[in-house]
């Protein structure tokens, strides 16, 4: 084992705690014979005579069959796993900003050394989400993909939701909770999300999905007010990573706060449960949902994806690995069609509502729904949602409405997922 | 393929439809070079020189590769599964009945074979359970799953529940629709749903379920009075197949209609939809659900499985049976604790609540909720909602109640999920 944080306690305990089951699945004894960490110093449950500050000796131990990479990022954790390929070594792996970046290279030397690799805890936790993508769902083509697939971001949202508290005041509690990190960027501000989605699309699509071609938000922008609004139209905000098949050669990966109608699936999805909603063209609408990180349920994944290497172990197997190619077509977020959401504070005057409606008309977006508030000190407060349009049309109506005299304040706007 | 009913002509379809695909991930050719049916005159969308009526010559044809049997029941599906097994084929199934009865022995003489025998299609539809239960949840000790697994009942409780209609009522809008079969016992009367569980349940814990062990009630015994009180209470009507963990050594399997809470995400499965709910020690709260029935859904399990097969056949793989005893010890219903729902029509006199408060006190039954309601003709109704008790006291308590002068009628009772 390559790492022994959160996630590497957890595989090693159930391993431990269902040694003979997992023994009799597998046909072989399992043993975890070496652990490489940074600090030798800590306290932890393995023996100390396991542990090492030197992970290089563990992917170059001959006597070694299968390294579990936990360690995260790319470096050296990529080095350390190509490494242990070379060296014939079967890989299990949750490190999904290796995958979502390096995957299809990394994938293509397990294949070409008929070894396994596998990474079911790089998304979603506990939920097996990878490989039904790639063996029980691999006949159809998949229409959308969308899932909830950060355990931080979802329960802030949550509480926001429930308790009608601020994002600020809901992350400080989630950091002293230790739900949320010290610097909560990576999950704030829709990274973790951005390379799960982007591990999922490349399976179900085939292609590796550029990471940089990701439109990516996240959800620093929801507040309160924007949580009450949209609970009155009938939605719940929740940080999505969305896939679309555009064409028969290009999809668009997105990540970003986004209004979804109250009897949707995914707006029930509440705290830190993980979900996936998934449409294909025979199998129709699917939901997985369950614990998508912690401890106990990403080292289900981790002992689940051993399991597997063990039996192709014990039958001499070829390795199941299933390698996908590069350069996903993608399409910019641009082109998008889709109904939006947008607050603004204005003048308490005649003709505003004139005004905006003429921006929108000019730049074709038509209006689906309006609510309107006066505030004190003249102003008011007007919430539109639009029929679906293209969002570089939204853009420009947005920009145009920014400029008008009567408008004070573009106070805020989503992405509204259109639930046809 | 041996038969072509909706399954069949869905997998057809998706094979033609998908083809370049599913050819790419298989890395060979598909092809369908025969399909064996009991009639020949029917009209049907697959080239009519695909089709003979003599099924043996499929499985013992040795150009043909992979039999994908579709006729169901056990009777010649089994033995022809056998042989074309014997006869060195890989076979994928949607076989339910075959699979619980026999799942044992055929899966072991695949994987004495070094052969495929997948049947994801058998439960659930399109909803990857079987493949996830065998590989990515492999490492846990399940503690219960709790599934919707029959379209047809779902469907028929949801139109009660929604509709305020009756079940008798339901059914037969159900048949003229095509949701029901013209004898609808096998869904109905649980035995189709019992299939699908004791399939699951001898995945999870690696033995197979004795399938006369499993208790089986099916949903005829539900009125729109019972739906309409369990809404009062806060509860759904479901038929749901669960399996306990009762030690480490046995299980209880069990097929009725079940009082779960609204706030359940089973409780909102509605219409044709399937799910699994599944709880393990590592894992946590999983739920999947999706579509379970239907062509297009089916298929895509088929399909799925078939993919499976292609991989292996062209890497030269030694197969993926993934092999189950026998035997698996099973503890009768007696012995369950579980909260019940009662409803009685009793006298409209002084007395009737004592005796029957008694009857439940001498029986360790004791009440956690209780709605009355005055009926013509000097008779009033009672629905009760037990704490957790014996089934074995629920039942001598249900006879001493039934026996009572001022209880009319024991209308109505059901078994009720406990949430915790």
């Amino acid at each position: 084992m390559l790492g022994f944080g959160t996630v590497g306690t957890g595989a090693f305990r159930m391993l431990h705690d269902n040694k003979k089951a997992i023994e009799d699945k597998i046909g072989l004894p399992v043993e975890v014979v070496r652990i490489g960490v940074k600090d030798l110093g800590k306290d932890r449950i393995a023996p100390s005579d396991l542990f090492t500050d030197d992970l290089w000796s563990i992917v170059d131990d001959p006597s070694i069959d299968v390294v579990v990479e936990l360690i995260g990022g790319t470096d050296p954790a990529c080095s350390l796993v190509e490494r242990a390929i070379q060296n014939g070594k079967h890989v299990v792996t949750a490190n999904k900003e290796m995958m979502a970046k390096f995957g299809s290279r990394l994938v293509q030397s397990a294949k070409d050394g008929k070894l396994d690799l596998h990474y079911e805890a790089a998304v979603g936790g506990g939920i097996p989400l990878i490989q039904p993508l790639k063996h029980q769902l691999a006949g159809n083509d998949v229409l959308q993909m969308m899932g909830i697939l950060n355990g931080t971001t979802n329960y802030i949202l949550t509480a926001m939701q429930q308790e009608g508290r601020g994002f600020e005041e809901v992350l400080k509690e989630a950091q002293a909770k230790g739900y949320a990190e010290a610097d909560p960027t990576n999950d704030v501000d829709g990274f973790d999300t951005m390379y799960k989605i982007s591990i999922l699309a490349s399976i179900a699509f085939g292609k590796q999905v550029p990471i940089e071609s990701v439109y990516r938000e996240g959800i620093r922008k929801v507040t309160k007010t924007d949580m009450a609004y949209a609970e009155i139209l009938g939605y719940r905000i929740k940080l999505l990573g969305i896939v679309d098949a555009v064409s028969s050669e290009s999809i668009r990966v997105r990540v970003h706060p986004t209004l979804i109608k109250k009897d949707h699936q995914l707006a029930h999805v509440n705290g830190v449960f993980n979900a996936l909603w998934l449409r294909g063209d025979f199998v129709g609408d699917l939901m997985f949902s369950g614990r998508g990180a912690g401890s106990d349920p990403t080292a289900s994944a981790v002992v689940g994806d051993l399991i597997d290497v063990g039996r192709n172990i014990s039958a001499n197997g070829q390795g199941s690995a299933i390698p996908y190619g590069t350069g996903m077509v993608t399409e910019p977020i641009d082109s998008l069609v889709s109904p939006f959401y947008l607050r603004l504070l204005v003048s308490d005057r005649p003709m505003v509502l004139s005004v905006i409606a003429t921006a929108f008309g000019e730049n074709r977006v038509s209006l689906a729904a309006m609510e309107m508030k006066a505030l004190d000190e003249g102003l008011g407060e007007i919430v539109f949602l639009t029929h679906p349009c293209r969002e570089s049309d939204f853009q420009t109506a947005l920009k145009q409405i920014g400029e008008q005299d009567v408008v004070d304040t573009v106070a805020n706007w989503f992405r509204v997922h259109d639930s046809k």
